[in-house]
C-alpha cells in the first residue's frame, strides 16, 4: 500500500508526467518491474530535435525549483528557445519510490539499490523512445543533478553537446560519503524509522528533524546565517515566517525536510555516497572523464562546505576543454535554492554562453 | 557513584593535580558546593610572578593536547621559560563533571549549566589563590579555549598582557549554535542515554559513534580526507590503524570520542553554545572587545569549516590593536591537533612574537 504524503503530488511539486520504461535491470543486482519516471517539460521540441535540454534533480528535489527558479522566458533556460526535459531521478518520491510503487517486492524497506548510472540509462531510454531525442543540447544539474551530468557525459560522450555540473562531483570525496552517511543515520537512528517499515513520513519526525538540522548547518553557511540574510526570504508556508534563526530553521530546512519520505531520502543517499564516472573506466577517474567531448563547464558555488570549488577545479582540469565558471553565494550549498538575484545572473550568464558556444 | 572511565585518568591524559575552590556559584544559577579543578603545570613561577601563561581547554579535549603537542623546550610555550598552567575547563571529564562528581545534587543528569565566564572567574581564582598570579604574560587556548582566552581578555583586561583565540570567536555564530545542537542530539537521541542517567558511557556507543561522525565531517575537511594526509598519521591505538579512510574514521575519530563521557560533552556542547563577550557590555560585541587591552594576535585555522578566518577577522578588527594571523591546515578545525610540522611552526612563529612583543 502505497503511503499518502501530499509533498509528492503535482499540487506541491507542479505539473509533470509518469513515464512507463517498463523492466528495468539495476546495475547493483536489482530489477524495478515496472520504472516509472516522472517527468515535466517545458517548451517545445523542434523538428531538428535539436533543441533539447536534460535536467536531472538534486537530492530531496524535484523538478519544482527548477521551473520556479531557473527556467523561464528570457532566462538561459528559455522554453520558448528549447525543449526543457526535467527528470526526477528514481527513488525520489515522484519517479518509482520504496513509499509510492505498488509492487509489493520493492515497496519501503525492500526497494533496490540505485545507482547514478541507473538514472543515467533510464534517461537515455526515456528521451529516445518518448521524444526521439539523440542528442542533447545541454544537460544541466545541480548537486546530485551534477554527478548525473557528468554520468552522462562520460556514458554518451556523443549524445551530449554540452555539460553543466552545478555545486556537485563526478567522483563523490570522501568527505561527502561520510557527510551523506550522517544524514542517513539521522534517519536511520530514529526508532520510529523501523527498519524502514514506518507507517507514515510523520512518524519518522525525530529522524527527519536531525537530518534537517545537519543539512542547515552543512547545507548553508556561517555567513548566511550570521548575516541575517534569511530575514528577507519568503515563507514556506504562508503565516509561518522568521524573525530569528531559530525560527527560520524550523520554518524552513526542518519544515521542508519533514514532509519528505524517509525511505526517498535514504535511496538517494546511498546513491550519492556511490557517484563516481570511474567506474566507466576500470576506476581511472583522468580516463573516465578523458572520454568527455561535450563542451563542458564546472560551475561550483564558492561557499559550498562539501563540493568546494577546489574538489570541482581538479575534475575540471582532467576534462578535455572544461572550463571552471565559479558561482557567487552567501548560502553555501542551498545557494542552488536561488535565494539571490547575484547567484541566479551568475547562472544564466554562464549557461548562456554554453549555449551559444559552437560545438 | 561516579562511573568508571580510564579515558579521564592521568594515565591516559598525563599528570595534573586537583585543586578545590570552594563553594562556587554559576551565572546561570546553580551552585558547586566544591568545584575542583584539574590543573597541569609545567616549568616555574618566576620570583616576580610574571612568567605565567594560562591554557584554556578545548570541548572534549584536555591538558593532555597541550603538552603532547604545543609545549615543549625550544618551543613558543617553554617550560624554561615560561611557568604554563593548562586547566581542564569545567565539566570535561577531569574538573569537576557529571559522570565523577560525589555531589549526588549535582551528579549526571543533574549537573548544572556551566558558562565560559564561570570557568574563567575559577581559573582568576585559582591563579590568584593557588599562584598569586595576579597577571597572566599570555592567555592562549583553541577552539572552546579562544572563547576562554576572549572571555579572559575582555573580562579581566589588566590581568592579560597577551592573547592568543586560536581557530575560535569571542562571540559564538548561529551556525556554530546549531552546528553544536546537531553533535549533542546525536548524544540525547540515543534511547541508551535515558535522559542522562546511563550506568556507562560505553552503553550510550550509538550515539557517541554518531556524534563523531559529525566531527568527522565538520571538524576535518573534504581535502584532508581526499588526499589521503591521514594515512601517515600514527594510530591512537597501538594496532588499530587504518588503510582506508573508513578504517581512519573507525580508528580515530569513533574510538577517540566513544572513550569519553557523553554528559561531559553534553555540558561542554551547551557551554560553546553561549560563549559570548557581549555579555560583559550589555549585548554590545564592539564595547565588549573595546576594553581589551591585551596584545592580541587572533589565529583562525585558513580551512576551518565552522570558526572560519572571516569570523573571527571580524572580531579582530573590533579589538584594539589585535592582529589577524591566519594559521595553514589541511585539517580544518582538527589542525589544533597539530598534525603538520607547518602548522606548528607557524603556531610557534606567532606565539613566540607575541610574547616577545612589548606590552
Amino acid at each position: 500500500m502505497p503511503l499518502e504524503n501530499s509533498f509528492y503530488t503535482a499540487e506541491m511539486q507542479g505539473p509533470y508526467v509518469t513515464v512507463p520504461l517498463g523492466r528495468f535491470e539495476l546495475e547493483e543486482g536489482g530489477v524495478i518491474e515496472e520504472l516509472e519516471l516522472a517527468v515535466a517539460t517545458y517548451g517545445e521540441l523542434n523538428k531538428a530535435k535539436d533543441n533539447a535540454i536534460l535536467v536531472p534533480t538534486w537530492f530531496s528535489g524535484t523538478h519544482a525549483t527548477w521551473w520556479q527558479v531557473y527556467i523561464g522566458p528570457g532566462r538561459a533556460l528559455d522554453p520558448e528557445k528549447y525543449f526543457i526535459v526535467v527528470v526526477n531521478q528514481i527513488g525520489n518520491g515522484l519517479s518509482t519510490s520504496p513509499h509510492t510503487t505498488g509492487d509489493a517486492s520493492i515497496a519501503m524497506e525492500r526497494f533496490p539499490h540505485v545507482r547514478i548510472g541507473d538514472d543515467v540509462r533510464a534517461q537515455e531510454q526515456l528521451l529516445r523512445e518518448k521524444y526521439g531525442v539523440e542528442r542533447l543540447a545541454l544537460v544541466v544539474g545541480g548537486s546530485m543533478g551534477a554527478q548525473q551530468t557528468w554520468e552522462w557525459a562520460v556514458r554518451f560522450p556523443d549524445k551530449v553537446q554540452r555539460a553543466a555540473p552545478i555545486a556537485g562531483t563526478a567522483q563523490n570525496t570522501p568527505h561527502d560519503f561520510l557527510f551523506t552517511q550522517t544524514l542517513m543515520d539521522a534517519i536511520t537512528s530514529d526508532p520510529a524509522w523501523a527498519g524502514g517499515r514506518y507507517t507514515s513520513h510523520a512518524d519518522v519526525a525525530d529522524g527527519l528533524r536531525r537530518h534537517a538540522d545537519i543539512w542547515a548547518v552543512m547545507g548553508l553557511t556561517t555567513d548566511f546565517w550570521k548575516s541575517g540574510f534569511w530575514k528577507d526570504l519568503p515563507p514556506v508556508v504562508e503565516g509561518l515566517g522568521w524573525s530569528t534563526f531559530e525560527e527560520f530553521q524550523q520554518n524552513f530546512t526542518r519544515l521542508l525536510f519533514g514532509l519528505m519520505d524517509p525511505n526517498a531520502l535514504l535511496t538517494m543517499g546511498w546513491k550519492w555516497q556511490r557517484g563516481d564516472v570511474a567506474r566507466n573506466a576500470g576506476g581511472d577517474l583522468a580516463a573516465a572523464l578523458g572520454r568527455v567531448s561535450a563542451k563542458t563547464f564546472v560551475m561550483p558555488i564558492d561557499s559550498d562546505m562539501f563540493f568546494p570549488p577546489r574538489d570541482c577545479e581538479a575534475e575540471q582540469q582532467l576534462t578535455p576543454g572544461a572550463e571552471l565558471r565559479v558561482l557567487p553565494s552567501i548560502a553555501g550549498h542551498f545557494g542552488l535554492f536561488g535565494f539571490e538575484q547575484t547567484y541566479l545572473d551568475a547562472v544564466d550568464a554562464h549557461l548562456r554562453e554554453l549555449l551559444e558556444a559552437e560545438v
